[in-house]
Parts: C-alpha cells; structure tokens; sequence
C-alpha cells in the first residue's frame, strides 16, 4: 500500500470509530504508523483528510455501478450488492458514507456527492424507462431522489440495529418494495428473481 | 419553560449544531443561561444530556403518531408529516434524530430506539393487513423494518441536500412508492389523494 493510501485508511478508521469531531491528527499518524510530518504533507489539515477519504470513497463506490446491464433495474440491484459488500470490508468506504452525513466544515463536500450518486441513479432509471422495464409515472429523477435515500436509510439503520449484519436481508425487502412500485408486469417476476438471486444469504 | 427542558433544548441545539463529540457542557449552561452546577444537578454527565434529548425526542415523534385513523397507512402518512413538521420547527427532535444515528456511548439507547419504532409501525402495518388495505406478499415485520429506514434516509439526504427545505415533496414520492408496492387495488386511488392531500407544498 503507498503511503497516501495507507493514511486515508488509518484516518478512515479513526473517523469510523469515533467521528469526525473526535479524531485526532495524532492518533491518525499513529495508526498509520508515519512521522506527523509526513501526514502533513499528504493531508495539512484534518478537512483535508475527510475531503481525501470522502473522495476515494466516492471512486471506490462509483466503480462499483460502473459496469452497465442488459437490465438496468438488474444492475442497480447488483450495484447496491456491491456497496453492501464494500461496507462490510473496505474501511474507507464506511468512513466515506459515515462522513457524508455529518455536517459542519465538509458540507459542500458531502452535499455534491449526494447530487453526483443521485445523478448517477437518475441516469440508470432513464435507462429503464426507456428500455420499457419500468411501469410508473414517477419521474426518473424523483425515482433516483428517492432510491438513494431508501438505501442510505437501510443500510444506516442496519448499522445501528445490527452492525450491519442484517443488511443483505433488508436491501432484499427494499428492492421487492421498489419492484413492486415501478417494474413493468411483463418484467416483475424475472427482477424479483434478480432480487432474491442477489441477495441469497438467509 | 421548565428549568430540565431549558437545559435540554439548549444541548440539543448544540448537538445539533457540532455534534455529540464537539459538544461542550459548559457551551449548553451559557445557552441555557443556567450555572453549570444547577445543569449538573439535571444531568451528571454528557451523556446523560444527550439521553435525556433522545428519550424526549422519542416522546413527541411517538405523540405525533399515537392517534389511530379508519386508514392505517394514512395514519402513517400523517404522522410522517406531523415528524417532518417537528424536524423543521423542534430542536429536540432535530437533535434527538441526529443523536440516534451517532454511535459509541449511547449505541444501546439508540439501537432500542429504532427497535421502538419500527415495533410501533409494524403495529399499525399489521393493522392496515388485517383491514384488507394492503396487497403484499411482504410481512408487517419488512414492511415496519423497510419503511423507518426509508423514511430515516430521506429525512436525512434532505437535510444535506437542502436543510430539509424539499422534505415535504421528497416524502410525497417516498409514499407514492409504498402505495403502488403495496396498497391493495381498491385502496391505491384513495390512499394516492390522501398522500397528494398531505404533502399538497408545491
């Protein structure tokens, strides 16, 4: 791991494990096992670190959706597996999101990544009212403003309740709700199968 | 205003504004114009502060959606808003709201408060199926345990996105989803007015 990534992982743990407010510069060295000196030329001050970790967590999460499907529906699901999964194992990414929702200093930061996700999602549901999969008169951005929402509420809710042990099982019953209330008859039955495909962990 | 709901609204304005861990004692004595020792008389420790907000936090949102209706998911639907109006209006309830998605010192309080509420809604979603309104293979456990975290995501994205300026309209389409995932046939009309009726801010 190079040096700039091995401080966004220690500082990603740090933010993860108490906050923004409450990490410090000197832990963050610490963990990282570098001089504070060091930490100061990656990142001079601690906003910096956040932006830096909100950042990558942004890359690391896009690239996730990045591939495209014959089924756009398919792969918003596939796409909310792998941020589960990501969750789960990448610290940067639970810092990142855990980020995103506190305020304060980085709120401009945080405030374009929602609009970018949101963008992002909108363009996928264009996506699948064009390809006849979707039955709704929801408009695509209102159904990209709103399934973002859905799933940062999940899987924060899951973290609380559960450590987010139970997350796979709740985004399974999100996307069952959002097949029900948009997919198309003829394509309802093949996406609930995508749906309980993806999520087979009970 | 009582001395105790004084000091409380005085730390939930500063939970609110910094956050639990930036939080300092003697900034909620200034607020509250109170000596630190009468603030310690209530509340012996930070943390007893930031539970006395969330136990009064849950009181009113829980107020605001004790009342039964003839409609089950309209009940829903107005307690939604009536919760949207106190985020907006209260800062107890902003706080409150904010505190229960921290974690560390008072993840148990937090996590029995979701437990709480979403035991409260899967209530009245059992309701709403025993009453025939709802068409839906999920149970009222999903649907309590979907339906919260949704709410919770979109409360949450609105208040970055807009500090909260598009709540209203962003939970109108959260509702016109659920409607079509679950409402039976012969309610979705009705139960779409009363969502329309509710939210009616454009």
């Amino acid at each position: 791991m190079e040096r700039r990534e091995q401080i966004l992982v220690a500082a990603a743990e740090e933010f993860d494990r108490v906050g923004y407010a409450a990490t410090a510069i000197a832990a963050v060295a610490r963990r990282a096992g570098v001089a504070q000196g060091t930490l100061h030329f990656h990142f001079p001050t601690k906003l910096a670190l956040a932006l830096g970790v909100i950042d990558e967590q942004n890359a690391r999460t896009f690239a996730v959706v990045s591939h495209t499907d014959a089924s756009p529906l398919a792969a918003l699901v596939g796409a909310s597996k792998g941020i589960a999964d990501l969750l789960r194992t990448d610290p940067i990414v639970r810092a990142g999101i855990r980020l995103s929702l506190e305020r304060g200093e980085f709120a401009g930061a945080t405030s374009s990544f929602y609009e970018q996700w949101i963008g992002g999602i909108v363009d996928v549901f264009r996506l699948a009212l064009g390809s006849g999969e979707l039955s709704t008169d929801l408009t695509a951005e209102e159904l990209g403003g709103s399934v973002v929402p859905y799933f940062t509420g999940v899987q924060l809710v899951a973290e609380v309740r559960s450590g987010r042990a139970d997350l796979d099982p709740a985004l399974a019953v999100m996307w069952r709700m959002v097949v029900h209330a948009i997919a198309a008859p003829a394509h309802r039955e093949r996406l609930l199968g995508v749906v309980a495909e993806t999520f087979r962990t009970r």
